[in-house]
């Protein structure tokens, strides 16, 4: 069987070092190989996306639109084989897989009706007047037109939707941006197919042929020179902090600095009031314990720290949860890497002194993890920075605290994906200097829910401060999304026939605009 | 006299190291002396600062308006002196700084209005569906809400519409955050007028006193604590491309990394084609001697390089700008080091080999600077990258390049804060391919124009890729501009009385509302 090449255009790219995939549930390698791509690979594909890129941004929304459709159509054609693969190369059951793939198309389907609709480009109209005393007043008109060509790293824990044909790839396209994917040496197969999806509906519709590139590697080089390169105008990351710093470094150190969206991850602080605590404690320690080991706790949005407020019902609390815990058989986790990593980070947490824990990972050695439970104070908490570290898997740290400890520890927080608060009725109301603090801390603010569970959606935020992000004023998830791969243009006296329909005079797209 | 000392909230500072301000016109200095904040001013104005935000940040859009048409009518009861003040300290024409006053109240009313109507916040709300298979679905609402206190670095060319009471101040309380500036050092007098006028307004209306701090520094050390410090949240600068890296560079090296919006300047070419050069090529050139030379060539739209199609018309045209700039008379510089610079950048230009000096400043050293002409072939531009270089004065560049050789010449095209296009009717048909790329290069683009006069309103951009600013999908003008001291944040399931008014269910504020 010949080793699998990166695919740069339409062709395939040559040959450097091979690796497979591996069976997270057998440690097994899986067949064919995949080549690593060459520096030229990285080049080739960056200049014929810089190419492509005067072509896809000047495509029409219903281009755009049609586009995005027939990469969701051409990815369900080839969903059996998807989620087969899929399951093989990241152990995660293949009911979540098929729900995934259907988040994937969705979320196509939505920047494709968005595009089509074609109001987000923020239409504003100054209309001139050449009476204007002193000065004559130019028309202009602004609008957002697309930055360029995008480098996109998928994340392991969302083989389809986070992955090649995820959120950041359809934004990009949305935007009129090619864009060019670095697969995720942990699902090739899946990154593979899902691309062949992509070029397919490039090629059906006659797109120019760098509009999309997908480049394998074993290891971190052709990522590393894909951001260095000069035509590569952004970057879309979800993965591991050390992972996004590296890139953000990489990117701030280039002749021209470019924008890197890293989603590198939280612990995502669930809040417990005291009167929701006394009144739906059990309840709560139920939901949480299915919130922290859902898919083996692998989401980036997995609530890692429970912070209660001290009363008498948090130690039953505390029981329940570690019932629950307790009773939760452990799972396969995406690689034997980040199991190993679990493993790592959970044996720290236990190490750091005036952390309790209460309850062990399981010590088996097969690439399962079990759920893990720790206990401290916000002292401890506030003194050991550690303990603000995200632990990648089901562990949660319960952190008790006095009332007035909790406004420390809220403002001890770094930035995170989301802050969760349970209160009960009215409860909120005494705690509007705890709800202001934790407002400058997330993206997103989940009430008596979970933050696991992202809803694809125009309100939705998955995003947040550093170190949630590199760039907290970003979503990864949801129809903002779009944003980061946009600047605004200004067209000053610009003849009617010269600019972009969105902003000629008779509006021949009918978007929506703000116009003076 | 006693020196006058940093305003840190509604007190004053300790004492640095003093300086006074010199006026350009006479080289002598004028007093008062002004005493440098001392790291401790730093820390404190940051830190109150930081206290203020809480409120700052929930201040209905009302209030801020309110806020900033107070600031307006205090600089205009301050219009007086703030305009002899300014005049003693940059030379500029009394007249130019009363129509700069005029922009910089109206801009404050108009970032009123923006936020008295609200509307601007991009409001969006899913509403949610308990009945929903799978899984129920959340009740999510997003806004944009303000990023924290924003450090302000304001620019020595517009001691008024670019300073202390800014658009930088101005776009960051409209969002709803606390300012610290830091005073140029050439208008420290000016920059304490205007600083006076928007202290006082806090304090009138009863806003926490870390809404606002002034910071004077001779030196550089001021500025850096406070970009370093913390409690800051983005950077707002207009300056040299070396002050403006120097920052991005300290902003990425922070242990939380922050937006740095650096608007750094640029050469902003202007493109003419041949039939137009050919029609119009004698009221071009009269057009284009009055925009280089305006205000001794001292904006940051200046027009430093002009590239011609070969022709016929291109000499006579060459001709009539070279009468034209000889007979302009030499203007005082803002201060004596932006002229040596200037002299330095001519003689700099040149040198190069390959570029022919048309018309030399002239050598008289009283501060004073005449205007350049430089002429020279597209060959020579494409391999002398110093040519692609600001000279910030009253000089420009042309350039003659066959048809072919403009899209190299626009390809080679670093990031600018405008492009003009002089063209004929119905000429730019023709010229798709250079549109296209030079669509990619700047943040407005000009139509048988000049860059210079920058209109402050919604469509406005004055940004563009960089090197012309550090992030190049921002504006410092126009409405735009509030959007860079804000991130989207996402309510899930909140009572509506916790959430703000603007995504209550009743929109009581009335705001428009992208609603499903």
């Amino acid at each position: 069987m010949t080793a699998t090449r990166s695919m740069v255009g339409f062709g395939r790219g040559g040959g450097g070092a091979v690796f497979k995939a591996t069976n997270p549930s057998t440690g097994q390698t899986i067949e064919p190989e995949f080549m690593s791509a060459t520096a030229g690979d990285v080049d080739r594909a960056a200049r014929i996306a810089a190419a492509a890129f005067v072509e896809t941004a000047h495509r029409r929304g219903n281009e755009r639109g049609e586009l995005l459709r027939r990469i969701a159509a051409n990815l369900e054609s080839r969903g059996e084989a998807l989620v087969q693969r899929a399951h093989l190369e990241t152990a995660l059951p293949q009911a979540r897989l098929q729900g995934e793939l259907g988040r994937t198309t969705g979320q196509l389907r939505m920047f494709a009706a968005l595009v089509e609709d074609g109001s987000w480009v923020d239409a504003r109209i100054d209309r001139g007047d050449p009476s204007r005393k002193p000065a004559p007043k130019p028309d202009l008109r602004s609008m957002l037109r697309p930055l360029g060509p995008v480098a996109v790293f998928g994340a392991s824990n969302f083989p389809l939707a986070f992955s090649v044909a995820g959120g950041d790839t359809v934004s990009a396209f949305a935007a009129g941006c090619p864009v060019i994917a670095k697969a995720h040496p942990a699902h090739p197969g899946t990154s593979e197919l899902a691309g062949l999806a992509i070029a397919d509906a490039v090629r059906e519709l006659g797109w120019a042929e760098g509009t999309f590139s997908l480049l394998f590697d074993a290891g971190v080089e052709v990522g590393v020179d894909l951001v260095r390169h000069p035509a590569i105008k952004a970057v879309g990351f979800t993965g591991s902090r050390r992972g996004g710093l590296a890139l953000m470094e990489i990117a701030s150190k280039r002749a021209e600095p470019i924008p890197v969206y890293a989603e590198m991850g939280s612990i995502n602080p669930v809040f417990i009031l005291p009167d929701a605590m006394r009144t739906r404690g059990a309840e709560i320690a139920a939901a949480l314990q299915a919130s922290v080991t859902l898919g083996v706790g692998q989401f980036c949005t997995n609530p890692g720290l429970v912070i209660t407020e001290s009363g008498p019902a948090v130690s039953s609390f505390v029981d329940e949860l570690h019932e629950r815990m307790a009773a939760t058989p452990a799972g396969t986790m995406l690689t034997a890497g980040i199991c190993r990593a679990y493993r790592g980070g959970v044996a720290r947490l236990a190490g750091v002194s005036g952390v309790e824990q209460r309850l062990s990972v399981p010590a088996d050695s097969d690439g399962t993890a079990g759920a893990a439970l720790f206990f401290t104070n916000a002292e401890t908490f506030l003194r050991e920075r550690g303990l603000m570290d995200e632990v990648f898997g089901p562990s949660t740290v319960i952190v008790e605290a006095t009332r007035e400890k909790l406004l420390d520890l809220a403002r001890a927080l770094e930035g995170q994906l989301t802050v969760t608060i349970h209160a009960a009725d009215g409860e909120l109301a005494s705690y509007q200097d705890l709800l202001a603090i934790l407002e400058t801390k997330a993206g997103r603010l989940v009430f008596n829910g979970f933050p696991t569970g992202v809803e694809v959606s125009k309100a939705m935020v998955h995003g947040g401060p550093f170190p949630a992000t590199s760039d907290g004023r970003s979503t990864s998830v949801g129809t903002r999304a779009i944003e980061r791969f946009t600047r605004a243009v200004c067209y000053q006296d610009f003849p009617d026939a010269a600019l972009p329909p969105e902003l000629q005079e008779a509006n021949p797209l009918g978007v929506r605009r703000s116009e003076t």
